[in-house]
């Protein structure tokens, strides 16, 4: 089996969102996420990088509000 | 390994753009795209579905030109 650990990028640390994650579809600002165990989550991000060899799948928040 | 291949998704049909992709990197309307053996691509894409227990990275063309 070859899913890939989800996390979010935050600068200079990164969150675990899901692992194991099997399909990842971005769509209108957000990105879904399904783990192979069935678990879902959509939020607001972009796809930032994936390496697949590594098994991580690095998503970054979108911003929605302005900040100078 | 757990690479997966990547194709360019058009509509009915699905073009193979690099096999055993290692890295993929969305940037500015952008794709990179960079395999285990060390070959690198570049389009003009967006992703629009991961299915990796498949290993299949799904990208879909940007339209640079204006169409009714």
């Amino acid at each position: 089996m070859c899913e890939a650990n989800a996390y979010l990028f935050k600068g200079d640390k990164e969150e675990l969102l899901m692992e194991r994650v099997d399909k990842v579809v971005p769509q209108n600002g957000e990105v879904y996420l399904e783990s192979i165990f069935g678990q879902r989550k959509t939020l607001a991000a972009r796809i930032k990088e994936l390496n697949l060899v590594d098994h991580r799948i690095i998503l970054e928040p979108i911003q929605t509000e302005t900040a100078d």
